[in-house]
């Protein structure tokens, strides 16, 4: 299923890039003042391979949960139990994921790819409440400061549940696809995974996370320095990598972006757990960064570096480091006004409008 | 009126805003992860006087359009009709600000406070087409190069139609107002009136606008030179500074920001337009600023000299440099999502979610 995914993935139309840079040149605003936006568009009929390309809705966030072994080396002050209680909340519709969601029409979907502990009984049946997806691959990863996180068939297989996810997803009329998760101390695996497909220093990808004193923040990077050491993950080999160093969301949501790319859907990232299984994803399959779009700029330092090394520029900077897909849910009406305006707006022409 | 508006805006409400940062250390989320939003609520509880401030909507569009006799120096390379034929845009529905009203669900209100030239008949009579308000002051301004823009009689004539503009929108139950503009030929007294609050140097402040070759925009920074040179504007006297070296839209703006901050209502501003006309409303009220929201980072320089100057932080910054209100709007889901979390996001406790 992967094979044939990284198969299916191929570059943007140029022609209908071409296509949307004449439109954008026809209608009543100067040329070029829509700023990023303008391009944004460009790469949407692109990757639809149309212009105007389709408005990217309806909008499904999917939230793959996992936790890591990593917890027990002290990088995070949070207890793992609060992965699977944070599972609760979102079923309930009680988490910021939540309220943004419904703000901007998107569905929430959460996917136990790997939670360590007993998830809460779900306790809102309303139609439009949050669907749980089990698809647990193991209770949680290894300690990747000791040994590999998961073996090169747990992590395909977390890979082909986020394949499965995206699938379904789409095959039920999703537009766009974004990026959401949860995972207490996550950020460890992220931070090692942007360290070794980017060959930056531990130093400089490793952030606070959920928001950790200086003690917890130096042993941190340590541990990611070491499990580098241990384990010299060969960014030739992306699976191998996510496997040694990586986590059961971060695989998922690799897969994700695979197959939204292979089906010519965007996928909005959100923050560094999803910038650092884009890289994964890039690795596996270079075109398939056309299909990504970067919601936000995540606080985490790690973040900057995936979206410098993957040539994206953040739609969103307001300091947030949540996850959740919450950075990703506040980029989507920049994303849907981009799409929007090759629809709407009227040229110089059909409006009667001089030009300069 | 003007004087009536003044003394009606008062500071925020500190017991407002303490209880807003006691909701956020205790919602489902790491202290602080929500970066700019988190603050952005505590202001909007602050401005509203209750805890959690009511959600910003209905949204409402104020576009007001004007003419520049300064167009006479060749500042802009668009012929002053532009202004009026984009109101027959705006009045079809065609322009990029409607595209983002109708996708934010915002309404549109176009006034001409001071078009020169005929305005081309509405053709939209659907219920929500955006409304035309005839305010017309005078049909542009006089070329600030050379005389006052306007008497001082005219520009308190134009911020008074703001603040009426502004009071039978929020009658009309509009929760947050959005400035919008159009005038072909507005960013050179928008820089002139940057330079006249902040003391900043024309260059400095005087941008490309809808963009401008090397030549015009040496002599667009000579024109605001020019200006500041004969009028001396005072910025201890901002009504004078408006008449002298400002816009008709420009006032009309600073008083629907004075009538918004009275109302205790938030105001999203725009670019640099609104920007300028928002260092005119704090000087007249200091607590005004109280009200404000900036929307988006304008691509022209004088946008960040202004901002800076009012110590706010733009939403969002994309490059755009259109007007019309776009910015604004690309901002509003922001502020909405910040006023939401407060109302819909479940407390640690009743989650049933561990703390750190």
């Amino acid at each position: 299923m992967l094979e044939t995914t990284i198969a299916a993935i191929g570059p943007l139309d140029q022609t209908a890039m071409a296509a949307a840079r004449d439109l954008q040149a026809r209608l009543t605003k100067p040329a070029g003042s829509l700023g990023a936006l303008e391009e944004l568009s460009v790469r949407l009929a692109g990757l639809a391979g149309t212009c105007p390309p389709p408005l990217p809705e309806p909008a499904a966030v999917a939230i793959f949960a996992g936790d890591h072994g990593v917890h027990a080396q002290g990088v995070t002050p949070w207890p793992q139990e609060v992965t699977a209680q944070m599972i609760g909340n979102f079923l309930a519709g009680g988490a910021v994921v939540n309220a943004f969601a419904r703000q901007a029409g998107a569905s929430v979907t959460v996917v136990d790819v790997g939670v360590a502990t007993p998830l809460p009984p779900a306790v809102d049946d309303a139609a439009d409440a949050p669907r749980l997806v089990a698809a647990n691959v193991r209770p949680g990863t290894r300690d990747l400061a000791v040994t590999a996180a998961l073996t090169r068939d747990e992590a395909r297989a977390a890979v082909e549940t986020g394949i499965r996810v995206a699938e379904d997803l789409i095959a039920a009329g999703a537009g766009i696809l974004l990026t959401g998760d949860m995972g207490i101390a996550n950020t460890t695996p992220s931070a090692a995974l942007v360290a070794a497909f980017t060959g930056a220093d531990p130093a400089e990808v490793t952030g606070r996370g959920t928001g950790v004193d200086d003690e917890t923040y130096r042993r941190k990077v340590d541990v990611v320095r070491r499990a580098l050491h241990r384990h010299r993950p060969d960014p030739a080999d992306p699976l191998g990598v996510l496997a040694t160093v990586g986590g059961l969301e971060h695989a998922a949501l690799t897969g994700l972006i695979l197959a939204a790319a292979a089906r010519r859907i965007p996928v909005l990232l959100d923050g560094v757990i999803a910038v650092s299984a884009a890289l994964a994803a890039a690795a596996l399959a270079p075109d398939a960064v056309g299909a990504m779009v970067a919601g936000h700029r995540s606080a985490e330092p790690g973040a900057t570096v995936a979206l410098r090394h993957l040539g994206l520029d953040p739609l969103v900077d307001l300091g947030l480091r949540l996850g959740e897909g919450t950075g990703a849910l506040l980029a989507l009406p920049v994303v849907t006004g981009a799409a929007r305006v090759l629809h709407e707006v009227a040229t110089f022409d059909a409006a009667g409008v001089a030009e300069k």
